[in-house]
C-alpha cells in the first residue's frame, strides 16, 4: 500500500458540529455526525464522509484478512437480484415489507439482496460437481438492503448497510461443524483486533432456518438486542434462546377441585378474588399455528414471548386467536380455558416451569369457574415442553442456577448452521464418494461492517467525543497547529516526516480557527495520538497527548517521530 | 497488507470451461466466463468469482492510489437514493427507462443511482460554506445501476457495475479547469499502470450537460463506441465530436434555375433522374425541436447524426417530423423542401460542408420541382452552422486534413466540465472572498472499474486465453504440479516459499487432472508467470514459462525464487 498523503483539515470535507443533530437518539449517531464521519442522505440511508470511510475501510480490511486466513475465498455477488431463487425458497414472500422489490423495464421482478443464501447456493450448484470440490467457504463484503419499518439509531440500523456475509458448503455434518468452528474463531480474532468488547450468545435461528446459531453481541446502551448474562458462569444467550430446565417433581397436591369464581376472566381478577399470587395460577394462551388452535401454558405471572413460540413452530405461521375463533367451539370457554378434563382434545404446549408434578389454579372449561390443585402429568398431559416465557432479570441461569442479568447489546455478528434448508429448496447436490448424489449442508455467517463502526463508537467514546482503537482510527496521529504561521509550518513539516515514516497523518492546518476549537475538534474526532505544535514551536518542541488518558509530554520533533513510529 | 495465503486450485471456486458460453458475443465475455472469473446471475448482472474479484480489487487499488495522489478525498455515498434531488435537476424523468425506480414500504420514491451529481452537490452544500472550503475533489468507488435496454457484451455493459466517480467543486472557472487537468493526468497514470492501450478523445457532453468533455477510449473490436483517429496527427475524437471546419468559398455558380423533376421525392430518384452524384444535392431533414420545426441541411450523400443534433439543441428534445406535421403547412412540400425563396421563414441549420458559396440542387418548395445552382449565402441564409453528419472513414481530419480512420473502442473513462448546471438546480453557493454568495462550478469524472477489467481482457488476450499485465493479474505466479505426489509436493513447497517472499501465488495442486489440462488452464487463466514442477521435479528443477512470450527456462527452486522476486 502506497503511503497515503497527509490529510489537511483545511481541505477536509468534514465539518464538525457543536450540537447534536436533532434526530439523533443514540451516542454513536450523535458523535459520528458531529465529528463529520457520516451524514444522513435519507431515512436509514447514510453517506460516509472521508474520515468515516477510512474507519469503514479499516474494519473491512481486518475482516478480509481474518476471512482469508481461514481459507475463505472472496467473491462479489450482485445486490440487484432476480426474484426466482427467492421464490424457490419462499423468502420472496416471507420477507414481507422488509424486502425492497422493484421491476426492470421489461416488467421482470427483482429485489435488493437482504442476504444472499439463495445466490450463493446457485453459484456453488454451478461450480461444484463432486465432493472433491468441497468443502468451500465463500465470502463477500457488500451492501445489503432491508426496508426497516423504523430506521433509527443512525448507522446501527440502516436500510442500506455494509456486511461481510459468508457461506460454507460441506457434504457431511461434521464438515459443517468444522466450517462453523472456523468462523467462530475468525470472528473472535476480528472483534479482538477491532477492540470490541463482545459476548458470544446462544441464539435461535429464526427465519433463517437451520439448527445451531450464535450471536456476537457488543454490550451497549444503544443496543436493540437484550441478552441474558450470567454473573457467575460463562453462560450468555439471546433472551429468546434462554431455556429453563425441565425439572419434574413428585406431585403433592390433593385432588383437583372446581371452585366457583364469578367475574374473574383475567389472571389479575382471579388472583385478587382468591387471594393468591399470580404465580400460583396457570395462564393458557390460545394461538393459531397454521390455522390450528394450540394452547400455550405458562405461570400466571409470566409473559409469553411470541418470538419464542414462532421460532418453535417455524416455518409455520403463528397468530393470536380472535373472538371469531371461539364461534362454534363451545369447548373453548373464553377466560376459563384449562388443559384438564376436556372432552375435545386441545394441543397443549407448556413452559418447563409447568413441570410434571407442579400444581396450579386454572380455568375449569366452564363459565365463571376455575379449578385448583390441577397437577401437570396427573390431571392433564403436556404435548410438548418449550420455554416460551419472556426472560426476566433474576431468572435462574440454565447452566449454574445463578440469577441472570439482562443487558442491552448490539448484534455485530451472527453464525448459523443452516443445514440443508437452502440446498433442499434449490436442489444443491454433488456427486459423493460412492458415486451417488449427496445433498450439501450449509452454514451462513455475517458481520455487520458498518454497524461495527457504530458499535465501536458506542463502546469507546468518552465525554469528549470519539476515541478509536489504533487499528481502526482514521489516522495514526492528529497533528494540531495551535498558533500562527510558525506553528503551522512546524505542524506541516512534522506531518510530512511522519508520513514518510509510514504513518497516516491528519493535520489541523486551518487558518482562522482558534487553538481551543482545534483541541476540542481533535478530541471529538478521536484519533489516538494528538501532536500539538504550540507555545514552544520556535524551539522545535511539540506536545504529544494520548487521546484516551489525556497524558501529555513535551518532545522534540525527532523524539516525537521516534515515539510515534516505535 | 498481510501476505495472502497460497490459493490452491484444488479448493478454488473457479471451474474452467472448454467451450464458449452460448450467449457470449465478445471475447472478454467468453474468456472471463471460460476461465472462471465471472458468472452471469441475471441479464446484465454478474457475479465475480475469486479470480475475477482479485483482478477487480487490483484495478480498484490502482484507481484509489492515483485519486488519493491528486488530493481527492474518498467517500462512500448510498446507491439507494431519494427521488427529490433528481426531481430538482430533471433527471428523474430525463433518464427514462434507464433508471431503476422503486418505492419503499411507505410509498416513498427511490432510485438506484446511475451517477451521483445530485447527491454530491447536496453533500458539498451541507459541508462547505465559504470559498475557503473549496476547491475540493470527492470520489467514491461504488456500484452504479442502469437498466440497459439490451444488456450484452458481458461485463462491458452491465446493469449493475462498479465505477469510480468523482466530482470537483470550485468557485472559479480556472479552478474547474485545474481540477479537470488533475483528473486528466491521474487518468493517464491509471490507464498506463493498468497496461491499457487508450486514446483521449474529444467528446460531446450529452445529457450530462456542461461544456468541455473528453473520453478515454480503449481500442477494441468489442467496443460499442466508434471514434475517429487521425493517422497523421494526434487528433482523436468521438465521432459525435468531430467538427468539419467551415470554409466559405467565392460563389461561382450561375443564377438559380428551377427545373421540373417529376417523381423524384428522394435523393436517390433525384440524382438518378438528373444524372448527378448524390453529393451534388442538398438534403433538408425536418426535425422538431421542442415542437418547433427546424430544417437541417447536409450534402445528399451524407447521413444526419441525430446524436449530434440532439447534443446541439440539448436540453431541448429533438424528434423527427411525422406526416401530421405537414398538415396546415402548405409551405412544406413533402420531398421538395428547399431553404431558398421561401415566404414563410424556416429555421435552417446546416452542416459546414454546406459552406457559404457552395452550390446545390435542392427542392424548389413546389411539387415535382427542384432548383439548381442554389448557392448558400446568396440564395438562402443559414441560421447556424453545426456539424451534424455521420463521420465516414476518410473524412478530413479537422486538425490536419488527412483522411480519418474510424475505430471501435470501449469507453473506460470520461471527464466533464459540468459548469454550474447542478449547482444552479440545487442552489449550491458558498460565501465568496468579498462576502457575497458565489455559485459553485463543478466537474464530474468517471472510470468504469469493472469495465476496465473487460477492456484489459479484450486488449491483452491471445489465442490461448487471458494474459494479464502484472499489476492487475490475480496472482504473480501460477505454479503447476504436472505429475504425481512428487510434483505436487515440490509445487506446494515452492509455492509456500514464494508466498513467504511476498508473492501472490496460485498453485494447481488438483489430483486426477492431467498435466495437459493443467497447462491449458494455466494459459486460459493468464497469470503472467507459470512455474511448472514436472519431469525434473526429483532433481528440484522447475520450468518457468512466460505466459505472453511462451519463453521457457529450467531453474532450481532457489533460482526460480530469485528470478520471480527480482
Amino acid at each position: 500500500m502506497a503511503n497515503a498523503p497527509v490529510q489537511r483539515m483545511s481541505q477536509l470535507m468534514a465539518k464538525t458540529l457543536r450540537d447534536d443533530p436533532a434526530d439523533a437518539e443514540v451516542l454513536s449517531h450523535k458523535l459520528l455526525v458531529r465529528a463529520g464521519y457520516v451524514r444522513r442522505t435519507a431515512a436509514g440511508i447514510w453517506s460516509w464522509l472521508p474520515l468515516g470511510k477510512k474507519v469503514l475501510a479499516n474494519v473491512e480490511r481486518i475482516v478480509r484478512e481474518e476471512m482469508d486466513a481461514i481459507g475463505a475465498q472472496e467473491v462479489l455477488l450482485p445486490a440487484l437480484l432476480p426474484r426466482e431463487p427467492y421464490e424457490a425458497t419462499g423468502r420472496w414472500d416471507e420477507y414481507g415489507a422488509e424486502l425492497f422489490r422493484l421491476q426492470d423495464r421489461k416488467g421482470g421482478d427483482y429485489l435488493l439482496g437482504p442476504t444472499h443464501e439463495e445466490i450463493f447456493t446457485l453459484l456453488v450448484k454451478d461450480q461444484a460437481s463432486s465432493y472433491k470440490d468441497l468443502p468451500v467457504i465463500l465470502y463477500q463484503i457488500q451492501h445489503k438492503y432491508r426496508d426497516e419499518a423504523r430506521p433509527r439509531a443512525g448507522i446501527l440500523r440502516g436500510r442500506e448497510f455494509l456486511m461481510k456475509d459468508s457461506y460454507s458448503f460441506d457434504t457431511e455434518d461434521e464438515g459443517l461443524a468444522h466450517s462453523y468452528a472456523l468462523h467462530r474463531e475468525a470472528y473472535q480474532k476480528v472483534f479482538a483486533r477491532l477492540g470490541l468488547d463482545y459476548r458470544i450468545c446462544a441464539a435461535t435461528a429464526g427465519a433463517m432456518g437451520g439448527s445451531k446459531s450464535e450471536e456476537f453481541l457488543a454490550p451497549a446502551e444503544a443496543g436493540e438486542d437484550t441478552f441474558a448474562d450470567c454473573p457467575n458462569c460463562d453462560f450468555a444467550a439471546n433472551t429468546e434462546a434462554v431455556n429453563f430446565p425441565l425439572t419434574p417433581q413428585e406431585p403433592t397436591a390433593p385432588a383437583l377441585e372446581e371452585i366457583p369464581t364469578p367475574d374473574t376472566p383475567t389472571i389479575e381478577t382471579l388472583a385478587a378474588a382468591l387471594g393468591v399470587p399470580a404465580s400460583a395460577t396457570l395462564k393458557n394462551l390460545l394461538v393459531k399455528v397454521d390455522g390450528e388452535i394450540v394452547a400455550v401454558g405458562v405461570p400466571g405471572d409470566r409473559e409469553v414471548d411470541l418470538g419464542k413460540v414462532e421460532a418453535h413452530f417455524a416455518p409455520a405461521t403463528v397468530e393470536l386467536v380472535t373472538a371469531e375463533d371461539f364461534t362454534g367451539r363451545p369447548d373453548l370457554v373464553r377466560g376459563y380455558v384449562g388443559p384438564q378434563g376436556r372432552q375435545e382434545k386441545l394441543k397443549y404446549i407448556a413452559d418447563p416451569r409447568v413441570a410434571p408434578g407442579t400444581a396450579w389454579i386454572t380455568g375449569a372449561n366452564k363459565d365463571q369457574t376455575h379449578a385448583k390443585n390441577v397437577v401437570a402429568g396427573r390431571d392433564f398431559e403436556v404435548d410438548e415442553y418449550v420455554d416460551v416465557v419472556v426472560v426476566q432479570e433474576g431468572d435462574p441461569c440454565p447452566a449454574c442456577g445463578t440469577g441472570l442479568k439482562l443487558d442491552r447489546a448490539i448484534e455485530i455478528g451472527h453464525i448459523f448452521q443452516l443445514g440443508r434448508k437452502y440446498a433442499d429448496a434449490l436442489k444443491l447436490d454433488v456427486l459423493g464418494q460412492h458415486g451417488k448424489p449427496v445433498r450439501v449442508t450449509m452454514g451462513s455467517y455475517g458481520i455487520g461492517v458498518s454497524r461495527a463502526v457504530a458499535a465501536l463508537a458506542e463502546q469507546t467514546a468518552d465525554d469528549k467525543g470519539l476515541c478509536w482503537p489504533a487499528e481502526v482510527a482514521p489516522a495514526d496521529v492528529h497533528v494540531v497547529a495551535a498558533g500562527k504561521a510558525l506553528q503551522t509550518e512546524l505542524a506541516l513539516d512534522v506531518s510530512e516526516k511522519l508520513r514518510e515514516a509510514g504513518l497516516r497523518v491528519l493535520v489541523d492546518d486551518r487558518a482562522g480557527v482558534s487553538p481551543g476549537v482545534k483541541f476540542t475538534d481533535s478530541e471529538l474526532i478521536g484519533v489516538p495520538q494528538i501532536l500539538v505544535a504550540g507555545r514552544r514551536a520556535a524551539e522545535g518542541v511539540l506536545e504529544l497527548k494520548d487521546r484516551r488518558t489525556g497524558e501529555r509530554e513535551e518532545l522534540t520533533v525527532d523524539e516525537a517521530i521516534a515515539r510515534l513510529t516505535a
